[in-house]
């Protein structure tokens, strides 16, 4: 089996064994069912991997695995609940299985419970590891503060717009390896450089989730195509296109952006037209590119064994290589 | 200046200092709003003075007594949510000003800024204290999800009326406590003592609580009398006189919880009447009294100077002897 595989089922079992049937149930039953939902792990993955690239026990890093895993879908439950979204993962969400109310509730006793697993840390990195989840934690907050203040702004700059993905989505993925290398050992210069891996990646993931809501595979991520069109959404590709239009393609735009009323297909088909025109798709790419390179320049300058950054690497080129 | 007062202003200090100008505005004016919004700080001086029992360095528990006040205000934040309260401290409360959203992402924001100030503890002691702090977090959360499911049960037994009770709001003061002792030095089982004095006494508070809402001066408590007849809740009270009346007075009883759409006078003025009959207020004191007695005998059996521990006793009085 393959090492990334292994630290998914180590993350699963653990996962599993948290289900205790706890009182009251109204509360527990909808933790039990969010974090029973499938969903790729990627965050303790990323941290046991960066723990074992300091150290052999990587068990030493899954409270904060199990702590960042708990933590972002807690992020999930209230965010579809903000955004009032139906389905999560092909399945109602909380809110709307149960209820807004026990939405808050679950999502605010989630958040205890990825401390819980925090709290289990050993003590002479607890504090540290406490300091990077509470800084990313405030970060995910802060970044999807912004992007509902984008919803309700006319002008978004591609530099805000990368601000808020890199806070909403991209410190909690470096602050799973900066934990898991704190844990395995690592001296703070290293761990930083995981941080920064983690970051870039982050950005570069997050674009090229805009780039897929477009021009990705119907039906292979759960979604629509074009379905952030629809939704109006200020994505990298529609602030780079309201950046370069000129003249009537400028008016074209404004018309698709501002009529919400339209036929979606018809809307997805001319924004499509007017990015090509553009050359939307290949900019952001680039902008891809810029990220994940600055990401593994990072990662190569750790001073540990090239074979042992393979992992890491792999994983990035996983999360980044999704169907475009 | 009285012990307590210094305590609350030296909390009321470091509250202010927290309010920094942070971006985005959206998400921290609400938390400044929350935060400056007055109130007792019962939990953060509790916390100081079971400090001071351990050591004349009061400063150590600043962190613990912190991040309960801030978890505090986040708790209140959410409830208000889920409650529908449109005020708070005869404010309007952050949804209602600000919207939902923005109310369940300022309370998250706010709950991460509570475990901020529990990192910045002594590190010996930071594993534990946090372990104190997240099991009274989690028994907040299971608490206000008893009173949720109350609301729409038909039976209630004062049992579990006591639990919910200790869970959602004596369990943060036993927590307070405790912590303040922790970081003041005490051996584990001290710290035990003042857990168990804080959680009965929060019981007896919250008991009281009940008994003011019916018996306190009008307008005394920012609350109209009865409100909690108005609201159709279960209270102590209600509960006890559910469960001693018999014949006419049971059917009446029955009439005026089920029926919310008399006017609200007539239907406190015959509730209470029952409840004189019953003499369901007197039961309630006798239970009050019961908590406080027996919160005060783990007090006493705390190996420090009985002057010492003074200021505690005499806090709890306050707490107790509200205008009944």
């Amino acid at each position: 089996m393959l090492q990334a595989e292994i630290f998914r089922e180590r993350i699963d079992r653990e996962i599993a064994a948290l289900r205790l049937t706890r009182e009251p149930q109204e509360l527990y039953d909808p933790i039990e069912y969010v974090l029973s939902n499938g969903g790729k792990k990627a965050r303790p993955v990323l941290a046991l991997m960066a723990c074992k690239l300091f150290s052999d026990d990587t068990e030493k890093a899954l409270p904060a695995a199990l702590a960042v895993e708990i933590f972002h879908n807690f992020t999930l439950v209230h965010d579809d609940i903000m955004d009032d979204a139906p389905l999560r993962r092909n399945k109602p969400t909380v809110h709307e299985k149960w209820g807004s109310n026990v939405g808050i509730l679950s999502g605010d006793a989630m958040m205890v419970m990825a401390y819980q697993q925090l709290a289990q840390c050993a003590p002479e990195h607890l504090g540290e590891v406490l300091h990077v989840f509470n800084t990313a934690a405030l970060h995910v907050c802060e970044g999807q503060q912004m992007d509902m203040n984008f919803q309700d702004r006319e002008q978004v700059s591609i530099a805000e717009y990368v601000r808020m993905i890199e806070l909403k989505t991209s410190t909690l993925l470096a602050a799973s390896l900066k934990m898991g290398a704190i844990l395995g050992g690592a001296s703070d210069e290293q761990a930083e450089l995981l941080w920064e891996f983690g970051r870039n990646i982050g950005i570069a993931f997050q674009l090229q989730d805009d780039i897929l809501d477009l021009y990705g595979e119907e039906g292979k991520f759960g979604k629509k195509v074009g379905g952030d069109i629809v939704a109006g959404k200020k994505t990298f590709l529609m602030l780079k296109a309201l950046e370069l239009a000129n003249g009537a393609l400028e008016s074209e735009l404004a018309i698709l952006v501002s009529d919400q009323s339209r036929n979606a297909e018809v809307q997805v088909a001319e924004t499509r037209q007017i990015f090509n025109e553009l050359n939307v798709k290949e900019l952001a790419l680039a902008e891809v590119r810029k990220y994940h390179d600055e990401g593994m320049s990072h990662l190569e300058a750790l001073a540990v064994d090239t074979s042992k950054k393979k992992l890491l690497k792999h994983m990035a080129e996983q999360l980044l290589n999704r169907e475009i």
